[in-house]
């Protein structure tokens, strides 16, 4: 748990998943089947939360934001299933459980993925469809509808992720390292504090301020995911230790070693930090980088 | 060549499509070109042209329907690298050249599926959040997201998909056959139909008029796929002939024989016939009935 008010925000993002991923048809029973199993797998659901808490903190009421936090962990959901496909990172485990492709076959599995990515955009799209009568509104979530899919799109995760395969096997430059990071999963997290902003209503300034914690958080946590596989306890994490190493990983710790990795951490959630403290207080956003700190030895 | 109608949309969608593209940074560049690869590997463009002509048709102008029209090909686009992929389709050939896998291996092929599907979402968002002055305008996107979001999701192409890999080696029902045709081809055709509609500012009227027309050229489309797979010319199809007997494919010609689905096939461009003529005359919607035609036999 990483905090109550997170667990508070957390039990609203449980209520709000399955029931908001697009029912199949019966012809089409496995592919919901196979939405579900991966997307009821556990998680922290830190992206869908941090949507919720920062339309919150703008002032925006939580009921706004329910259905892009759906989307949010619908797209996280299916880059994993992707990511673990045997073409990809090879991964039999996932949180504890086989993988997708290694319940339901790989074809199943790729139909998965692009299932929950397409009922993100079905349900986002929606939501805005409903909006028609708050033009206001409306136009706040388009902002938020870009901000998502530019973050996870192809030169957000999608351009991280096609970095990270192409720098296995070699330790690739600082430069390199920082693109992957930063766009594998700096910038979906960062898409999810401006799209829950961007609902709550926030004027530019928020905005400006949040855009940067979004920046600091979303890169610890890679560096800390990173830092973990070197030092976690694999019954914790739900997949095995070491799997960077084996795979000849550029990472964090390979590239500057662990203790200036987590240097690097510590300065980046003392940055998060000094913002928060210049912003309308928001426990979620706080407790956030005191449960990363947690993590860094 | 469809037609000089069909061909004036054509260009324009040629001329707007990898343009509309985002552009990936220099260090994810083969995604850039494996997108890239793909999107300009030729195909009628019919989806796209289609969002156009239902546009202008319904009273608006082509440029509002431009950034929809490249991000329904690039869906396209996503569903046929996907598709051709080893664990699915296993094709080696699309349009006369190298499937995405097999020119870019398949790790970067399902990237660059999840790439387009996202680059489709990013473009369409975009838009949207740049017509917030005008708030008709942007309901009407919100509509036509949705239109596009549910014909190609879980309840529309990928459910399609999912039962179709289902349906192989093995003859199904005709409910079943119904339910593959209905959602793997049908479901998108009929959304570009109805998201050209609805940026258009199509009234009630029209746009239940329009789903017939999109539900009988979207069936009628897959019904003459599957009988052009039977007496096609592989050289003008660029892919081989017999590959869904070869498959054990469910199709028409497999369950009713090939004179029975031509007969369908007749039936439903008869219908589209009948509803084009209660409707504002577009030259484009009738001469994509008239090219289907020539080719049933």
């Amino acid at each position: 748990m990483i905090s109550p008010a997170f667990t508070q925000l957390y039990d609203i993002v449980e209520a709000n998943l399955v029931s908001n991923l697009p029912k199949v048809e019966a012809d089409a029973e496995v592919l919901g089947r196979a939405m579900e199993y991966s997307l009821t797998a556990g998680g922290k659901r830190i992206r869908p939360v941090l949507i919720l808490a920062c339309c919150r903190m703008s002032g925006g009421r939580i009921e706004d934001a329910l259905k892009f936090s759906a989307a949010a962990e619908f797209i996280q959901t299916y880059s994993l299933i992707h990511d673990d496909l045997p073409a990809m990172d090879n991964d039999d485990f996932r949180r504890g459980l086989p993988t997708n492709h290694k319940k339901f076959g790989e074809d199943v599995a790729i139909l998965a993925g692009d299932g929950l990515l397409s009922a993100a955009w079905e349900v986002i799209a929606e939501d805005m469809a409903s909006c028609a009568a708050d033009p206001q509104m409306l136009a706040n979530k388009a902002k938020a509808a870009y901000d998502l899919a530019a973050g996870t799109g192809v030169r957000g995760m999608v351009a991280g992720q096609i970095a990270d395969i192409g720098s296995e096997h070699c330790l690739c430059s600082p430069e390199k390292l920082d693109f992957i990071h930063r766009n594998k999963t700096a910038a979906f997290i960062k898409a999810c504090v401006l799209a829950g902003a961007h609902i709550g209503g926030a004027d530019g300034a928020l905005i400006g301020k949040l855009s940067e914690y979004g920046d600091c958080v979303g890169l610890a946590f890679q560096i800390i995911d990173d830092i973990q596989d070197v030092i976690g306890d694999p019954d914790k994490r739900g997949k095995k230790t070491g799997g960077d190493a084996e795979n000849e990983k550029s990472t964090y710790p390979a590239l500057y070693g662990l203790e200036q990795s987590q240097k690097k951490a510590d300065e980046l959630l003392e940055k998060a930090r000094g913002i928060l403290r210049e912003l309308p207080k928001e426990e979620v956003l706080s407790d956030l980088v005191e449960y990363l700190q947690k993590m860094v030895r």
